[in-house]
């Protein structure tokens, strides 16, 4: 059971709450979050005195809930959330926002291209990684800060926002100086101190899914956020490990309307690492617009065959084009949408090859 | 290496073929399959003569092929394959096919009652389960023959093609005398007795995967009907077992497009066995399409909290109705069609909720 | 709750305690099986009464029982089964049972000498597949009956049991005219025709486990073979299908515990097919005996690298007979026994390489 | 190919293998590690010249390896890894070392009681949590400091050496501090920042594999921490995510002698976490030992059912003893060791319900 306070409840309101609620034999448990204090009731037995608890003052609504997450429940906050990177940039809400560009920062040139290219066509955030999660200790690790210094410059020439992974609490302050919004790996789903590190700042969070973590303790990492005062917390799908092969992981599409009824938070998808391959990546994209998706993080390089890391699910840059305008029907149906720039420089010939 | 004969070759080209292979290192092996003679060229080392075959007379096409499945490779056949039912109605053309009924056939009235509406909404294939394979042996197994003349009943009522589902080999000739698709099972998608029992005989097939099979498997058992003479295969993903137990299974959307470029056989999805859940039908529904699938297997039921079975998963007919409503406009993005009964006789207010 | 009636209860008695149960709220359903009545409540909501069912006369007992499966369980029978083959081959004992031989039967020969070099070695049952459910078409299925008869032949020339596979219905019959054993392998695990067959008939089951059955599922299918009257069925773990690839599959080591706590069924372990790999058989056979398994299922070919099928995971003559010295002391110092037949004919040099 | 040099090869003969190597046409990457010097050639297409490099002044061995880990690999270091505790304490020699305490230190009266106990017993390390990673911010994260003084004093009373948990690379230096052996957690397994930090400095550590990690992986992980300097690593298998749900995870136990055979490193069991069920510890002990695992780490509390966390997985002290009377048969059956304390104090009749 969660109480939501009213803004104005007072300090004796608010103990004179927790004593009602310790009396009925519940433990209680102050959350404050982003201006809102909650009181977070568990293990009592006897339900029957909990309407009228609502009748206490400052109470605003009181609500019965049976799950580990709180902050991040329908059940507690009905209306979506929006987080709000400004310029006119949300995500939540009806525009279908698409995040692209490469697995890795290389170098300068290759990342001013994709980023004007994947501009022109409709995304709207720069995905690219400067500090990089490896299996191996022997392959490329990232440019680091470097890598971070060419995606600010490249958001200053396109006016795209930045998205990019931080993996160790040390590097939050680092990486929020350069990103618009901090990516938390599949990797580090479960990396508590860094969860609890990203929800004691405001930068917004892009918090994927573990490869094999459950929907739930998905929902109790996002919670880990919430919790520390941030409610700038953006859900991406990007597959699961099972016993299947032909692909890298397997993307669980019944995620996305899952957490739309489980939780108020924005949820995006990845295409490119659910799949490991490129010719699966659009229909995966149309897919998850269908279902209900709030965006798309879709890795784009020039060359994939060249690519430093994960070329075998990079998109070219004309297959991404070719996909955003097929995206821009499916998100109509849907009653979203989903648009290219306006000025687009892209050349008519290279247009005509898009239509 | 299947090397594909012209329809014309005689005996004696195709034994010189034959001889010209196993000259070169090969094992090989015909495969006659629906007027078509392939063979099949396996254990070769010297790759280099193979150019030289398609010299020989008789043979019409040389195709290097790697995997373990022949006949139902996109490789062997280029054109997607339509399975016609008659009627004008086709699994794997423009339009989206939607297969919609109870779990299980439970009595007449209900039924007659859910095959009326799901037409109209615009369903074209009524489901429903006669020969029931259940965990428990304390459940409800099914009405067997009884269901199977029900469905024939309300197929002629309404002109709804029937689909059921068959679990033994002996019971194929009784099921197919009643059936227009006889359904093999997730459970039996491993029959092999079973499948080479309806490779036998000329009804089509709808091949569910097995909820832990991969994808090279569950080609392999429609390679097994294939390979017995019958061609009519239509393959329905319903989910694999996963970790993840918010949902049923995990629909693993990826194998539409995947089956779409591996092979030639048209593709459905039922989301109502993936999920099993009635909330998220709707959404995987819309994402099915999207993903490229040829149609929908769907349970519905007037009042899914008395099934027998599978009530959670199950539609109301008037959800069914909102969704078939919604599913028009995602086709129609994909350039593919979708359309309910023109003389629908729907009461107008009933229209109304569905608009 | 499962209650148990007193061999001797009379039809009235029976029918007052149905009466009585309805009364309470609940629907019953006798069950009928080797001689026992067991009447199974399910539904009621007031259990308040369940203890004076005990005073009703005829009631032998009252089992309080939550899970699907009645009759597999260890709550309505507490004392572990013991399958009798004749001629002092009991599993389920003290004794821990080897099954060894080749994955399908190729030709006498070699069915001849392996038999009797596993026999030698101490194992009481020869393995052997006559019909060989296959993924692909294409492979080699089977000798049928014509491997039937080997076996049989092999039989009475070394005293080993047989066992060996049926996979269809139809078939039943005939594979128990020739083997002491029925299995019903991991494809046919949910294959209900064929359960519900092999209830019907006195033959021992050797069921395993599916490769992605629960073990509740794969209870409920040996409470299908219990519940047609056969209540001679011996449980086999046998890997289930996981994301790791190193292995075939994962053997699932807690499984034998697990049925030693839930069921009185005896049950074994496949360390062959579970792994894949030779190399692993040892380490495996050894941990299935350490976690309390009856006997082992074990691939054996004299060339593995020229076997029809599953080669990589058979183990040669030499390595099975070093395996079985090595399970000695385990078997020993689990309170156990395994033995090597008194006269046997190894020559000395070859006991010595396995001593 | 690894290329592993003398103790004595001088930079220029170094420089000229890399040469020779470079000019086969391979990438060349040399690895310094615990005073050995490796060199790492990939990507060459010819492999004709690699048995001359034998012969270039300062080679050691030619080691051919497709694995992508190196310094782990059997291949590259034949013997058996043992890292030596001190106090002749070792794991991976012939003594089966076993692990025990609470999942989390609660208290001080509860982990001195308990350290006591194991010791006496036969545990030669106590193990105990000061820092836990929980999916919920609201739970017990653990005492952190306060806890790891309470292990330290633990160990000065008993003997015992003391494995803890470490979850972030800035408590590296303070959980080294006080711990003999520093554990990296399933959650942590891919947290390379942690696993970069721990090959640089010398406290072994205790690598348990992520729960959803292949083989490979979790070698790659182990390879970190090695790259980096430290060799005192051992890996502990503790179940891996799958669909079955009657255990909380599923003891992989054939990575015991896989990784046995693919590298030097010491392999322990957690059968505690494996299984989340204290009815089947003993069995999937006995199985781990029998299966060839360097020792067990085993979660033990006076009374579960008040644990702060995994209390259902623990064992009471007295089952502890229990099992560890009952293992000593099982080790020495495969040629190991395991003892209680000489001069254990256990009283009488204590001793006597364990025997």
């Amino acid at each position: 059971m969660i109480l939501v306070m009213n803004q104005e409840a007072t300090e004796k309101e608010i103990e004179k709450v927790k004593k009602q609620i310790t009396d009925m034999g519940y433990h209680s448990h102050i959350i404050k979050s982003a201006g809102k204090i909650l009181i977070d009731a568990t293990g009592g037995k006897n339900h029957e005195g909990s309407t009228n608890l609502l009748l206490l003052p400052g109470v605003e609504k009181v609500v019965p809930l049976k799950t580990p997450y709180k902050l991040v429940s329908r059940e507690v906050k009905k209306e979506k959330s929006i987080v709000d990177l400004g310029n006119g940039i949300t995500i939540g809400g009806e525009e279908v926002i698409v995040m692209a560009g490469p697995c890795a920062v290389e170098n300068e040139e290759m990342l001013f291209n994709i980023a004007e290219k994947v501009a022109e066509a409709g995304a709207k955030i720069l995905r690219g990684g400067a500090f990089k999660p490896r299996t191996s200790p022997y392959s490329f690790q990232g440019l680091e800060e470097e890598g971070l210094k060419l995606l600010a410059e490249a958001r200053k020439r396109t006016g795209l926002k930045v998205v990019t992974e931080v993996i160790t609490p040390q590097d939050v302050e680092l990486v929020s100086f350069y990103a618009d919004i901090l990516q938390v790996g599949a990797r580090n789903m479960h990396n508590y101190p860094l969860l609890r590190k990203l929800g004691k700042q405001k930068q917004p969070v892009l918090l994927k899914r573990g490869f094999s973590a459950t929907i739930e303790e998905w929902l109790m990492s996002a919670e880990y956020i919430l919790a520390g005062g941030n409610f700038n917390v953006i859900l991406c799908e990007r597959g699961i490990r099972t016993f299947e092969h032909y692909t890298r992981n397997t993307l669980d599409i019944s995620a996305v309307p899952l957490v739309n009824s489980l939780s108020h938070l924005p949820v995006m998808v990845d295409p490119s690492h659910s799949s490991g391959d490129s010719k699966l990546v659009p229909a995966l994209s149309r897919a998850a617009i269908a279902s209900g998706a709030d965006g798309l993080l879709i890795e784009v390089h020039p060359e994939p065959q060249k690519a430093y890391c994960d070329g075998d699910q990079s998109l070219t840059i004309k297959d991404f084009c070719l996909l955003m305008k097929s995206l821009q029907s499916i998100a109509a149906a849907c009653g979203r949408t989903l648009q290219e720039q306006a000025n687009s420089s892209l050349p008519d010939c290279f247009v005509h090859v898009c239509s």
